[in-house]
């Protein structure tokens, strides 16, 4: 058993904005609610059950928001709406859970769970379904694992709930996004009831620890001004541009956040543009374009993540404005997602960007 | 305790199509449907239970088909989908339904408590919650005498299913309504799970077999050559206009047919037009216009009928088409919705007609 303290909570924060890929939501939002509901209990740790001790017999769930994170910033979360879907998704189920688990790491979405924890008293499982963020439900190597997401539970802020038993993880994510929509595009799920057993097969082992390390080295590394030393040391991160934001398209639609950012070149990577796509999280980059020919810089799953030239923190999709200097990394994701159809589940293809 | 036979299905779904205020689904569509339900299950007769004899300990369950009717022709409902809907509901709730309601009379709507009695064995309350047809789910008297919807069991074709429990019914219409259209535009719910006590509070009486009467009385008088007063002394129809249809825009929306017909008027009606609104069912017939003062001839919740000249058959909203000679009719809804606040509930304000 390992202990998550206060202290723990910005370098997860930070850490899950690397991972995050851009996504899952804006994660000094979930730093706040975070703190917040361990303050509401008197708590100063959370108990984190490292992925080699969680048992065959235990029973997670994971929890997580969903809907566009510029919507999230707005809408904001509190721990009761996250609570409400979990107890939810326990009294469908008739069976109450061991453990909470992230679904993906990113931004909000790994502090979640921790949340969840820090309410029901429950310890986090340090793994989850993604390795990553990405934006829709069924993107996970539990589905890939051939795990089922349902039963759902949706929460929402006014107290509505909703129980989905789809006949895929497809049909989970379309009735779940649809319902999004409809509260105005933000909603908490518990999802994915997994036996131990199940979970150990599909998740991807350490990755909670992980972002926390990642983001510990890289709040470090800027206390001590080797910050991109630091980054690229704790999660193999490869710079792949330079530049200053000069475009950003944001749309919220679909319950999504879909868009691109354009770079224009600084220092050796003048003359050239970088533009990165993405659907809440980053998931293309591409270098040349109009003046020469479009190469591939970095393209999903692998994470692309754009940092902030000065203090080297995570920009995430939500808080891309122009005239940011930044740099551009890509890390590789989990071999977990090295499976037959990984592409299909989650490469460009799943995201019409072929 | 009274007793459906087969011979009852057509007068049933004449009798719903005229009070049904042209919606609720085809009722052709219907009739086959419960034919094929009580063939398959080698029933003669079905069990109705009328209305001064349900008891106060009785648990009900409202079933129907949901989205829009035109959609409802293409997508034909199998006896699977309503009963898993059914099933579904009476499962979340842990407790078995002893009677089987519709929510509406109308169409395809009135007959589909019977297919779920034929599957189940049980019997059917005489009564509903409008007494004719409503598009949207909170448009019952139910909802106006302070009864909840939820929870709600929603099934489609695939066999995705969905629990919903709304703050309000008319959450519960928008998170289903959302569903439906996900689902390619019609569903299959399990809704208003009451107590008898409950239900014989908010339902309106003797419905069912009012519009038996009403479908008995009209195939009598087609056959006798006296359809009109047939018709007119069954329900109290009054006839309002005569012409031909010249225009009919009909949109499928918001999971939702919307649009209007005009009818040019013939014999006494001549150099007159009738517009006849509608969202799903026939709302707001008016007279007059480009060459005159616009007035209105009938308006929600009183019911509006368009009847073919020879026949005198009801033409429901989704079987409309240019050149079709009628007869429209407005007829007196159930002094049940006499109650404050029923106008903004389903009145032309709550159409947005006003």
């Amino acid at each position: 058993m390992m202990l998550f303290g206060l202290d723990d909570i910005e370098p997860l924060a930070v850490g899950s904005a690397v991972l995050g890929s851009g996504g899952g939501g804006n994660p000094y939002v979930g730093a706040l609610l975070l703190r917040s509901s361990m303050e509401a209990k008197g708590l100063n740790k959370i108990s984190v059950t490292p992925f080699d001790q969680i048992d065959e017999s235990d029973f997670l769930i994971c929890s997580a928001g969903m809907g566009s994170p510029a919507i999230g910033i707005e809408k904001l979360a509190t721990y009761t709406d996250h609570l409400r879907a979990f107890r939810g998704l326990e009294s469908y189920v008739g069976r109450k859970a061991t453990l909470v688990s992230p679904i993906e790491i990113g931004g909000i979405n790994s502090l979640v769970p921790l949340v969840v924890a820090s309410q029901t008293g429950l310890p986090v499982a340090d793994g989850d379904g993604e390795g990553r963020a990405f934006p829709e439900l069924q993107m996970t190597t539990l589905t890939g694992y051939g795990l089922s997401a349902s039963p759902v539970c949706l929460a929402e802020e006014r107290g509505n709930t909703l129980i989905i038993n789809g006949i895929s993880d497809i049909w989970v994510e379309r009735i779940a996004r649809a319902a999004t929509v409809t509260f105005g595009g933000r909603a908490y799920v518990a999802i994915y009831p997994l036996e131990g057993r199940d979970y150990l097969r599909g998740a991807i082992p350490n990755s909670l620890s992980h972002a926390v390390n990642i983001g510990r080295s890289l709040l470090e590394g800027i206390q001590h001004k080797n910050a991109e030393d630091a980054l690229v040391e704790s999660c193999d991160a490869k710079l792949i541009f330079v530049g200053k934001v000069v475009d950003v398209k944001r749309y919220n639609t679909r319950g999504f956040a879909v868009g691109y950012t354009k770079v224009e070149g600084l220092d050796g990577y003048a003359h050239d543009i970088m533009k990165v796509s993405f659907q809440n999280e980053y998931l293309l980059a591409e270098t040349g374009g109009a003046r020469g020919e479009r190469r591939r810089a970095a393209v999903t799953p692998d994470i692309i993540s754009i940092h902030d030239m000065e203090t080297l923190l995570p920009i995430t999709t939500d808080s891309l404005r122009y005239g940011q200097r930044c740099k551009v990394f890509s890390i590789p994701v989990s071999r977990k997602w090295e499976f037959p159809g990984a592409d299909e589940l989650v490469g460009l293809k799943a995201f019409k960007l072929e």
